[in-house]
């Protein structure tokens, strides 16, 4: 199956010029007497590794090819995901139980990961943290001192939201988010909002958002230029259990920007991380390269090399993952897979990936037979 | 306090040119012998009579200026609102209780009334009806036989709503909201959405509108072309308590058309009712001739009347209510309060009104003594 599909990709490869596809399958094939490069994989995980919490496309086979008869990890692999909400080590956890495995903090890349790298500039200021989960307990972990969850900090406001009586939340939920210091909240200017993981409550949240952006930091004042705000990524759609796709933090993106360009005399201004983004893919290697050590490397013979000859980026989406990892370049090689975002018979119009198979388990058998490893 | 108003606003009105209040203004003082015209007045709710839930700028006793000492309508008047949720009859009881009178259910022109114009087209057709409060009760009341609420509408889809179980609501509203007939429902093309009232849940309204309105009808599939769609009104922003104003239904409608846009190949199509489209105000002064024959005419001599010389519309918006009076002309004169969205010291810039004052006690009080009816 993968042999068939490596054929037709490598013949839509070349009838796109697009030649570094075909280089690498000969420079693969064609030296299996001389050392084998080192290599590793990037999963991404909605649509390629689960479906909701259900794993898809056999995907907990796959990855325990990844481990020798030990359970030791044999390639360096990681995940590499555009969502969130949960602290990395809450999430290897998770994803340990969902596919019987031993995943590490640290094999966990998320949309919201590179927002450690914010920690001096906001350490003790006021933060607001966006969207399902523990966005809170997400920059807290990361190092961030004075955050507020966007439920406890719009809980400090009487009738900021309108909505609020026909929402009908349990009390427990309503009795956690009570805030502790509202004093110290109204008078203290927010300086960054961040959207850590999809948002639940859009209503509120662009109401919220709309009133710390266009105030400068204090809903119904007036007092500077906009806080900062960021986001964890920018997916329009990903795939879940539903037949058809469903809105990302893109489209949340879309509509606070929309609503608040139409309120304020200033375009709203905003940085989002996550996949595509070059700066994700090269971060990604930094972290594969600390899993090189714990290899085992007899099968491999190149126990120095410092780099990969070659990383697979398997991902369902064409403009997050195949985009990204086409736009970063060597070493990353790109492989698409039918069970998520994309499921077309022929490869992707706009962002066509070095290599088109149904599932992860196809992706994996592939890779190990062309690392020659399996 | 009226006369320092008015002689403000007049020398408001000459400065830029418009005509049409100083004359009447004229009429109105010169001509004291002659009899007197027939008028109605046309009250905003939110801003202008309600804050929330709790009347404002003396809407109460301004109110009951308009009934003789029987407690008999003296005075022809409607409450014409943008807001809605609820049957006529509902917010006619519950408007009776905040503010101490008996209103008439057809006193109460809500943002959806216009929706019933539409029975003839939609009457056994599947509809689906979005908003706070009942919007399917609403749509069942003006005669619409297969309605459903986008509550029970979208528990008929299983994952419809990625961030369904981050949305902790009472197992009282989860156990309403189940889906009698889902068989039925999936398989039956939604042939109209009617945005009855401010969508309470966002994230879901959102997509599962995208879904109906991009698929054709039905949500996951593509048969055919958008749905129609009709918002009750095109509210971008409100007055509650809060300080500053609230996003109302024409902030939702730019973030479902923002992002309809960016995922569907066709433009968003659909229509708005309510202010301030002429036809509401003109819908508005037919219904206040309902009225006529109920008021005492002894006191104004021209009982054979069959139009008002002068209608008041009194509104806190200057988008929404004095530019609707406006672009309807005769006989409507238009009247904005301070106690809503517009805060200003002197007139609206972009619509002026024909009066500015502070609270709606003020503008009763103008009226009647302007009409020498108090």
């Amino acid at each position: 199956m993968s042999f068939h599909l490596f054929t037709k990709a490598c013949r839509q490869s070349q009838a796109r010029n697009r030649t570094a596809f075909s280089s690498l399958v000969s420079r693969s094939f064609s030296q299996r007497s001389e050392p084998r490069p080192s290599f590793g994989i990037a999963f991404d995980i909605d649509g390629v590794i689960l479906l909701g919490n259900s794993p898809v496309g056999g995907s907990p086979g796959a990855l325990r090819r990844l481990y020798d008869a030990d359970g030791r990890l044999k390639i360096p692999f990681v995940f590499l995901t555009n969502g969130g909400g949960f602290p990395e080590a809450t999430r290897a956890s998770e994803l340990s139980q969902l596919l019987g495995l031993d995943v590490l903090p640290s094999q966990v890349l998320q949309g919201h990961s590179p927002f450690k790298q914010l920690v001096n500039r906001f350490e003790n200021k006021l933060i607001v943290a966006v969207g399902k989960g523990e966005p809170a307990a997400v920059m807290s972990e990361y190092g961030f001192k004075n955050v507020l969850s966007m439920d406890e900090y719009a809980s400090c406001f009487e009738n900021i939201d309108p909505l609020a009586t026909y929402k009908k939340w349990t009390t427990k939920l309503a009795t956690t988010h009570e805030c502790a210091s509202r004093n110290d909240v109204l008078s203290e200017r927010v300086r960054a909002a961040f959207i850590v993981s999809d948002p639940v409550d859009w209503s509120r949240d662009i109401q919220v958002l709309c009133d710390i952006l266009k105030s400068g930091g204090l809903p119904g004042r007036n007092i500077g230029q906009q806080p900062h705000l960021y986001f964890a990524n920018d997916d329009l759609e990903y795939q879940t259990k539903f037949p058809s796709e469903r809105l990302g933090m893109g489209a949340f993106r879309i509509a606070l920007e929309s609503i608040f360009n139409r309120i304020s005399p200033h375009s709203l201004e905003y940085t989002c991380f996550g996949k595509p983004h070059p700066s994700v893919f090269k971060n990604a290697e930094n972290v594969l390269q600390q899993f090189v050590p714990c290899v085992d490397l007899n099968d491999f013979n190149n126990k120095n090399a410092q780099y990969f000859q070659t990383l697979y980026m398997i991902g369902d989406n064409p403009a997050v993952d195949i985009r990204g990892a086409q736009q970063t370049g060597h070493p990353w090689f790109s492989i698409l897979t039918r069970t998520g975002v994309f499921k077309g018979k022929e490869n992707h119009d706009k962002f066509p990936a070095d290599l088109v198979v149904d599932t992860v388990e196809e992706a994996v058998d592939f890779i190990l037979t062309r690392e020659s490893a399996s």
